[in-house]
């Protein structure tokens, strides 16, 4: 069962090695994308390489829309997307990924169908296939090695519109299964280190003291600590005075 | 040579399979970076394997800062990611690729040296490597299938670089080799076919010719016309003309 929530179709068009039929699907399924549609493999259809390489997607394959043209693909698409790596001199809007998946989103939140055309892995999409697309999808590479295979071309898509689909707080903090300390807590440690460390003289000289005590504490404070961190460094602290006294 | 740009270093840390490592320098080079540091390469070093898939990415294996322990590789960095994608279990920033990248660039604009760290094929960094990090990257999958391999994390952590450190004009018009039409043109135009098709009778009736003529405009106007487009529609009215007077 495809998804329910509306996304667009990716078409892979006369894609020629099974294993990237497979490679693509495991990549759209990454970024929660499961409409394939597939115009006139090379190898035909089924194809056991594409069924290996898709592993854990291969539900994708088998509801993948089988055709034997692109209009066919598209026919009942009213925006469509094709993604080239060059230039082909025709008139046509030239999007980054990020953009066109901002358009797909809003496109089939009002209710369109969107799709997006991927060509075969060497000659990428021909021109009558272009013809058929609203705009063209072009990747930012580094004009001096511009090699995206179909699936990472496929990957960089899906990952774009996951990115725009899906709310991402883009800095969280993984707990270690500890609260962060308190104010209160902290205030504790920085005393502890202050009083021990004054018992062992390391406040010198006299002069230097305060400045010495007002950079310690400027360093707690500037450490994002955990409850177990303090637990830990109070620890510490306790382990050399108890050495000491053993060796006294 | 790697490139003069600053940024940031990418450690394979401890990678497998040679096909891998060639994959993840090619992933690199289509987005510009060519600082690659491998960490124990489990088959040895150099690994013909490797060479054969960077192809022409070949120049970061030779490039390569190959080093024995994850802490050999990050030694000269202020600040370093982890790439992993299950929790750890450690208090620490978890960021997407993107915010990464922000922070990357912002690091290295202020002459701070950034790794990000990747980890082998199967299992993963392991803490050790992870403790090393201040902050892990996170790509934000599909909880239900998130099967990213080694050069698909390097290729989105990659285009995450270039994005954040590339002014590209998110949406162009490539023109197949002609301007835009003027106002005066889509003018002229309309007014020929208004002419022609009022002659041909096809604003009919009368009670609505008014409004199927303002349709005719509205449309014209909708529609974004180079001068070649323009053109190529007077000879089309034309030729329909030149028919009918032959078929007189």
């Amino acid at each position: 069962m495809p998804s329910e929530t509306a996304q667009p179709a990716f078409v892979l068009v006369r894609p020629q090695m099974g294993e990237n039929i497979g490679a693509a699907a495991r990549a759209m399924l990454n970024f929660g994308l499961d409409r394939m549609r597939i115009v006139a493999p090379r190898d035909g259809w089924p194809n056991p390489k594409a069924v290996a390489m898709a592993s854990g997607a291969g539900r994708l394959l088998d509801e993948a829309l089988l055709v034997e043209r692109t209009i066919d693909a598209v026919a009942d698409c009213t925006y469509v997307f094709a993604t080239t790596a060059r230039q082909r001199g025709m008139t046509k809007p030239v999007v980054t990924p990020e953009r066109a998946m901002e358009m797909a989103r809003d496109r089939i939140a009002a209710g369109e169908k969107v799709a997006v055309l991927f060509g075969p892995e060497r000659a990428g999409l021909e021109n009558d296939d272009i013809a058929l697309a609203n705009a063209i999808i072009s990747v930012p590479v580094n004009p001096d090695f511009p090699s995206l295979n179909l699936a990472q071309c496929v990957l960089l898509t899906g990952y774009e519109w996951r990115r725009q689909t899906t709310e991402v707080v883009p800095e969280t903090v993984e707990m270690g299964g500890s609260d962060w300390a308190t104010a209160i807590e902290m205030e504790k440690l920085a005393s502890h280190y202050e009083d021990q460390l004054d018992a062992a003289g390391f406040f010198f000289p006299d002069a230097k003291a305060d400045g010495m005590k007002r950079n310690l504490r400027n360093m707690w404070s500037r450490m994002p600590m955990t409850r177990a961190d303090v637990q830990m460094l109070h620890g510490v602290l306790r382990q050399m005075v108890r050495w000491k006294e053993r060796r006294d």
